[in-house]
């Protein structure tokens, strides 16, 4: 086995440097949801590109239908082979003037329980994890010339978009993508101290509601209480979502979603999962959702649905009295188990229709929709990264699923039948898709000698 | 009495230097809702003063808390005299894209029905109207030499902001607005060849809703399920406005409204005043509002309640899988007979609150508001003003009911003791408050006509 020792020497005693590269990655505004942002999604990729050939890596741009992915390959023949797997888009920056210094000129800073803090549009979501694992790759090359197993990396350029474009290259390229198992940086630590290993992922339907009334804004003074209301029409759409407990009122919603065995639900209630380490740092106390449920299974697992934005009428200073003809909502559900994506968007979309009256219009759009995940506990490999994560971290990992989506870890399994790792080092606070988000120096530093142990320890197999 | 006819044809051989004046008033774009163009507010009324000046008024410009007002004098001793009323500010202009020329363009456009038209920000509301009274003084002063009676002008450069600082103004400035009545031109015809004398108003409580959470817009993948949505209360607290049969639902709100009168009810029904001939021109074909109520009764005699806008969360392009932090929503109600601004506020701010969970907050704005005024039949000057009407249009004035706020209505009966004639020509179509406002060439030449008949029959009652 190779020396494990002199590689995370290297890794601290290179943080610097490997800060430097991160902050000029973060410097390139990869965008991927406006098209406005499409060369910069473009430069992100010839970045990684240069990156990864300059580590030895035989690195290609491909294209896709919206972005391009970068695809590197570093085999090692009588090992285990890796592939990971990370994006180069970020998410959009508005509302811009929340942001303390410009998002895209990336900083450290220190924060008020003194700890230090890389500031910038994606810094934990995802630039900033998916450099833990190419820097663990560079550490490795420089002090033993060769990575300890097998390793080929894809990061693409449209996770916070759907991953368009990313099944149906996967699909066309499964030859290339040859691997024992999928790695992916993408994910929280339980808390600061304590890794986790995510093992489920809740689905998402992503829906936008166009309601559309009289065909131009109208004076209220002269049409108020006899014209429609676009605004009145998709509140009450709203409204209707979640019943008085907090359920989801779509028919049949619940069809799918499995009880969380009692053994689960016993062991959260011992993690001291509250309201108040949960919910305080971000200024609420109180639960939201269904009632009944515990918080952590609010989050895990169950479904729940949300309103991602709304706008309509005059939205600027003072007042104008006005009854605008249209209105939109962009409406998502985070699924669980076994709730389908396709069923819902059609009973979502009749349950939107049912309720629009018969002479005004709306349309439904659908975004791309991803199932729910559970990865299988008896992986070799999860014991593995379990090991290694406990060795740098001083505690046990937790396995744990996660309340947000990767759609792309099903279409791995559905595409090239291998299952899914994912280890990742952000926090609850990180501010992933607010403004002002950040990544812990400490993540990024035990983050990349992390994944150093965790391809010792999967090149020690052979 | 003066001779009215060489003034009706100098109104007619002066036209298009009456629409190039108009033009170049049009041209100013005095938005006083938004600090940013208090410049140009400014530079209105400075335009009016040179203009009236030049009329041979004895004018000034006079500072209020917001926007100055132009006051304009030519005493006639010896004759009745009027205090005319109007607002050189326009609205806002956005949506800006839907605009089919620059707002700030005025031009002569001929519609789908051969019909010319002024095309512009304030071409109606209320520029347009403002200079068929000043049109007909420069014509009276043209051909005669002088007014056939005493003339006071007041014209405001707030009225889209809630005539903030006018009472005030008025109050403190009652000696220089002598005169025996009011005229307003800021209101609409019956329909586009049958003139209109308005003798009610409805009255405004204008209010915005910001409802915040967590003190960070989060991400919906972590926190969907278990953090607060404000989109969510807010589009409650606006289903909840309305019953399931149109009335608006906050407590004690239909305390002060009368019924309308049998008779009156009878006459309406004599108008066919029908849902083909008011919405369908603007896309729509059934009235919104109160079930079981005539659609004339809905915009005159019975209060209603609109959202004007709401905005919350992500609205740009694509998808962002946010819960907002904060959003906010703009609601207005509209007040007959005695409904109390004052008191609405306290039930809408109750109502709001209660429906606030305990770890969100919530501020409510609200905007100045206006009780519902009527007139009565009896003046002697609705008389006159009425056979004026019906010699140059050929048909009676219809005296109706009107569905907006002009809230210095009752300002002027309150501080001045004195009754106001609300005379207008715009038309329901003139998309006053929207994109491509407009006013009729014919209600600009003949609204300038109509006003030199009534300042002669005015001046032949000495």
């Amino acid at each position: 086995m190779a020396a494990l020792a002199p590689v995370l020497n290297d890794i601290d005693r290179d943080l610097d440097n490997a800060l430097e590269r991160l902050f000029a990655f973060l410097r390139i505004p990869s965008v991927s949801t406006d098209p406005a942002y499409a060369g910069h999604c473009r430069e992100a990729a010839q970045w990684l590109e240069g990156t990864l050939t300059a580590l030895g890596f035989e690195t290609g741009i491909h294209e896709t239908s919206l972005h391009p992915v970068v695809l590197a390959h570093a085999p090692k023949p009588g090992t285990p082979h890796v592939l990971f797997y990370g994006h180069y888009d970020v998410q959009p920056v508005d509302p811009l003037n929340l942001w303390e210094t410009p998002p895209f000129e990336p900083r450290l800073a220190t924060n008020a329980q003194g700890e230090r803090e890389i500031v910038g549009r994606g810094a934990s979501d995802d630039k900033g994890q998916v450099m833990t694992f190419i820097e663990a790759c560079r550490a490795w090359k420089a002090m033993d010339g060769e990575l300890p197993c097998g390793v080929t990396i894809l990061i693409e350029g449209a996770e916070e978009n759907g991953s368009q474009g990313l099944p149906e290259w996967v699909a066309a390229n499964r030859d290339k993508l040859g691997a024992d198992i999928v790695l992916v940086c993408d994910t929280s630590m339980w808390n600061p101290t304590t890794p986790a290993i995510t093992t489920s992922l809740r689905g998402l339907a992503y829906f936008e509601v166009k309601v559309r009334c009289a065909d131009r804004d109208l004076h209220s003074g002269f049409f108020g209480g006899a014209a429609r209301n676009p605004i009145h029409i998709l509140s009450k759409i709203i409204a209707d979502l979640h019943d008085a407990d907090g359920k989801v009122a779509l028919p049949g919603f619940y069809e799918g979603v499995r009880e969380t065995p009692t053994e689960i639900l016993e062991q959260w209630k011992g993690l001291d999962f509250t309201a108040e380490k949960f919910l305080r740092p971000i200024g609420l106390s109180e639960p939201a959702g269904e009632r009944g449920r515990m918080l952590i299974e609010l989050i895990q697992s169950r479904p729940a649905c949300d309103v991602n934005g709304i706008i309509g009428g005059y939205t600027g200073e003072g007042t104008k009295t006005v009854i605008a003809g249209e209105a939109s909502a962009k409406i998502s559900f985070r699924l669980v188990d076994d709730q389908d994506p396709e069923v819902l968007a059609r009973t979502f979309e009749a349950f939107v229709r049912e309720r629009i009256p018969a002479d005004c219009s709306v349309e439904v759009i659908c975004y791309k929709g991803s199932r729910a995940i559970s990865l299988p506990f008896d992986m070799p490999e999860l014991d593995l990264a379990r090991t290694a994560l406990a060795e740098e971290w001083g505690v046990p990992a937790v396995t744990i699923g996660a309340g947000g989506s990767i759609p792309i870890v099903g279409d791995f399994k559905r595409l090239l039948d291998r299952n899914t790792l994912l280890i990742g080092f952000g926090l609850d606070d990180d501010r992933i898709h607010s403004p002002n988000e950040k990544y812990s120096l400490t993540s990024f530093h035990k983050g990349t000698r992390s994944w150093a142990r965790i391809l010792a320890a999967f090149g020690a197999v052979a």
